[in-house]
């Protein structure tokens, strides 16, 4: 092959040459912006310890659900990709390395070629060269002392990277790097209190009680609770956090009285809860993690319309995040409103929306974000962070609301080495819509220069409080 | 800039050189017709007696709810933008013109950039002119004698539009009009009686009392309110109203038998209909209004699935349409099923279907449509009357249903000033996605030619039996 | 006109000249390939006979209700297009061919057109010549020895065609066609139960007294029954079949114990289940489906979410398969987890998975489809399966799947002569997808050219295991 297709400038940029031109231009304005990735889930303490990557499986294949469900589905068991199994590292690149050919098309194979291309430098495609081949030279790259945490997120331009924690995490991880003279970028925790909020988790009431007992102030009960949780949230604001992420199996809020709540509260604490107190408590808890954001000014995050889990029998051979989180439909527009109506014009309050469930872009997200100024559209997510689903995203929400109102790139990823490579997809999208508006005469060219700087650079910052 | 965008002949046109090279020339087959507009909020007093239009903010920003719902997601108070606060005129625009920038890549920008270009000749995009130079140039020209309604209906080409009326509404200005032999334009009412159906509106009780009083020919009760449904209609039809609109929240259709309908009534006088019997009371009323159409020849129109006046403490300081009319899923397949049973072949009943959730565009409302002679399918209507959601309308009915099934543009405003922008923008799109079929060899020239005729001016006279 | 749109070698392929070139060049990869058509409507015994083709409207109008249903739209009585009514064929055809302009931009229309060209050698489009012109041109080639169903079953150049059958059809023809040294082609049957599960069909006592009769193995009651499906099931793969389809309502799956199921069949068999036991119990039988699908082997593809016979009063007078059945939504996520917690994993099980909602392609069915080794994409179906639809549906689910889950083109007709038609447009549009992509650098130009191989010729015969 005579160029890599990862390494084509133009990769991702409109067909028609006019619009690539103006693509192009667009797309040199941003390239060399920081990235600023307000949510993702990279583990802090990788940071810290400047711990060096593992081998090429454990770094890129085994802790990746969305490379390895794509595996599973052509027939591999998923043994033979995890880590900690039988199997050896080279045994499970050699299985994914076979199974390449299957990644054609999909946004997991795009971040994976651009990461040889650009990160690794193999030099050629995956499919050009032996698995031993490709996993020796990553493994020597892995090696190299350049090739440690803190010099890559130095190299990969990095600013701002938050990362998501639970409410009783120390922080000391993001507190050490705050610290450290010699470290220039920004690690933030992310507030992520799901396992207390969430009657049906298996650990709920472990959970509760020793946020209670942590940080209760000395209370008990519901009201020792709510007092836990606020200064947790105190606690991840004074170490930098500027967001708490709801995940949620709706955008379902409701506000009860505290007596109704209290009840709900004590039922589940005594393991008699219902479904429907699940789904009551966690509306009522959206409500209460609103009036707090507005309180303390952490900006609210809502992951709604995932069914986790899907496949039982995965689930209890190998525990979740294993490829069976299964999109379903969401209905934003009466879910959210008992918390917009108290909320929704809260001074400084910040609410993202995102969805698993692309009907809603243009049918609720958009309208609601063109009024309410507290509610700001997240970006596709998860299945939907994808060139095609970007653009689509776009086109369905900016007639609307225009570009003000989106939250910017959200990586959401665990896979340090591919933040560069989800980033600039991202950007070429941008270039892409712009640069078609632009062709199509609706936007003037010197207009999107301005626009893409602030999509790319300017929202993300002005929606997370940066 | 060399060139306003917004003058550009080739704006919103497709950027591939050969398909733009046919849309052009589809595009002039059309530019000159005369403007249909068979659906709007016009007043047809400000036309009956040419009333001046007020200042650039109270023509162009505080009637709009398209525009000030951006600028208050951007943290502006309604009270900047309303006309008869505190704020004077000159200084609503200044903050309109502040926010101008939000507008890039909307919908409503996208309108007033073309009327600042082609009606108000402003001759410069509003961000290179300060505020009260723009303000300044509009208002001398609304002082012009050319900027009365009357002379710009004639400028505008318009020959039809069609007002939204209430049934007790006494027509005296489309009468009016009508017998004015210096007008020559066609100004119809359309009677639009959901105050008078959906009885949780406010004044349903009020409403209904002055109707049965008015038009009951002395039947009281639920006979007499059919009566005067009836009757009124027919005075619509006597003063040139070819259609009924209906706003509802479902397009749930049902036929009770006389003594249900008229339980639900009484109860509903005496206050006490649950929002059950709301429903089935709404579902009802729309079966009787198909049979009314069905004998009276009005074309029926629904306008379903808006969750109106979202924020409820905005609702309670501004009133009604305010911005926060928020769209949600809509399902027409079982809702519509028994009006049609009854009247889906039905000679000469025409049933116009709106949506604005567009899954039901190809799933649900093309195959209605390529089946009932009766259903027409809704042009794409708020948030979706833009050039995108139009695109995605044609590709997701055209292949079940061909181009003989839709209504043809509805602008829907009360923007009067925006009435030919928003036709030519409508038009630009019909000539894109013709322009794109013919260029992938699937409609022959020749037959686009015809067929943009037909979708442009045929469809909405056929369709509203104009 | 100088060259008929349907005979242009580019028809379906992009505008945007690169990305057009690359399309013709991988469209050439696989134009001469065998039509392997693994479900569709084709009558067995038509080609075991050879049986002549009759008129050209009972061969191309009467039976076909996408034809019918836009005819009928326009408000032409189905009395005038239906086959055995007063009218006459020559008669039918006239309408049809009047009513040709409402076809333009439709898929029907598309393959009718193509037919008209390249199996009828028209030479000029329909609308062209007078309606006795175009009959007589038809009628004196389906008089021709060579129009005969086995001539052009081998110039069509089909290699492998499934037809959809009764659970009780001996499959003489099939066995025939298998045994006839003198035919080359392989005719499949389908085991299509519906009949016999859905508790409230019409027939659906008498045909599981039938059923159980005549495969029972002497059992009687519920066990007797799932014993004679499983015998019924063992004949069909006896005599070639590869797969058992199931047109639902809803995707629902659900697994009963053995005394519920036979409670609600025995409730059915006098007369008393309720829509609710209707629901539950087609549920439980999908489920036992799959259960024997894992058993011997039959793919299971599963056809839901169409309101069938939507207008009473049509399907009274002339039946089922009108033009009245009418999409409504569907959701997987849910619906399906009974069946693939027990079988998603199973050894060789096959689902394929359809969909008349568009909005499950992203959302559900590329995300089941990429963990579930069982689940496979069904091709887009019914309105879906044209042109702009099939690009959505690749764009939809290639980023979260790639290429190798989908099912391969359904031409699901009956209308024989479309076949070539309809696989042909098929292979244009991954064509073109696959174009877009080598042009925008996501995928190679080499990898392409295997892709494009492997979803129009490989996938169908690995998803249905020929």
């Amino acid at each position: 092959m005579s160029q890599s297709i990862a390494a084509n400038p133009d990769r991702l940029l409109p067909a028609d040459p006019g619009t690539r031109s103006i693509a192009r231009s667009l797309l040199e304005r941003v390239q060399d912006l920081p990235i600023i990735s307000p949510h993702g889930h990279v583990d802090a303490a990788v940071i810290e310890h400047n711990t060096p990557f593992p081998d090429p499986a454990a770094l890129l294949v085994s802790p990746d659900h969305y490379v390895t469900r794509l595996i599973h589905a052509s027939g591999v068991s998923l043994d033979r990709l995890r880590a900690g199994s039988a199997t050896d590292s080279r045994e499970i690149w050699r299985t994914f390395v076979q199974a390449w050919p299957l990644f054609d098309g999909t946004a997991s194979g795009y971040w994976l070629r651009t990461q040889f291309e650009s990160v690794f430098t193999l030099g050629a495609d995956l499919g050009e060269m032996s698995a031993d081949a490709s996993y020796d030279a990553i493994a020597a790259k892995l090696r190299e002392p350049d090739f440690r945490p803190r010099q890559l997120f130095k190299d990969f331009n990095i600013e701002v990277l938050a990362t998501t924690d639970d409410p009783l995490d120390n922080l000391a991880s993001h507190r050490a790097l705050a610290d450290d003279p010699s470290f220039n970028g920004r690690v933030l925790p992310t507030f992520r209190p799901d396992a207390y909020l969430n009657i049906a988790h298996p650990s709920w009431s472990a959970n509760i009680e020793r946020l209670i007992e942590a940080a209760g102030d000395g209370a008990t009960g519901y009201s020792g609770y709510l007092q836990a949780l606020e200064n947790r949230r105190r606690y991840f604001v004074d170490h930098g956090a500027v967001s708490a992420d709801h995940g949620v199996l709706t955008p379902a809020t409701l506000k009860l009285d505290a007596a109704e709540a209290e009840q709900i509260f004590e039922l589940a604490r005594a393991g008699k809860a219902s479904a429907q107190d699940r789904n009551t408590f966690e509306a009522h808890m959206m409500y209460q993690m609103a009036r707090m954001s507005v309180e303390d000014g952490l900006v609210m995050t809502i992951h709604p319309g995932s069914f986790r889990n899907h496949h039982q029998p995965t689930f209890d051979a190998y525990g979740a995040d294993t490829g069976h989180d299964i999109p379903f439909a969401t209905n934003y527009t009466e879910a959210i409103r008992p918390l917009l109506q108290d909320f929704g014009t809260a001074k400084d309050f910040h609410l993202v929306l995102f969805t698993l469930d692309e009907t809603v872009f243009s049918r609720e997200l958009a309208p609601l974000a063109g009024f309410y100024p507290s509610v700001y559209l997240g970006a596709p997510w998860w299945f939907l962070d994808a060139p095609d689903a970007m653009l689509r995203f776009r086109s369905a929400v900016t007639e609307t609301t225009g570009f003000s109102r989106s939250s910017g790139f959200i990586d959401d990823t665990r896979a340090f080495c591919s933040i560069p490579a989800r980033h600039d997809a991202s950007r070429r999208i941008e270039a892409s819509f712009l640069a078609r508006l632009v062709a199509e005469h609706r936007v003037s060219e010197d207009r999107a220069h301005e626009l893409i700087v602030d999509v790319v650079d300017s929202s993300p910052r002005r929606v997370f409080k940066l």
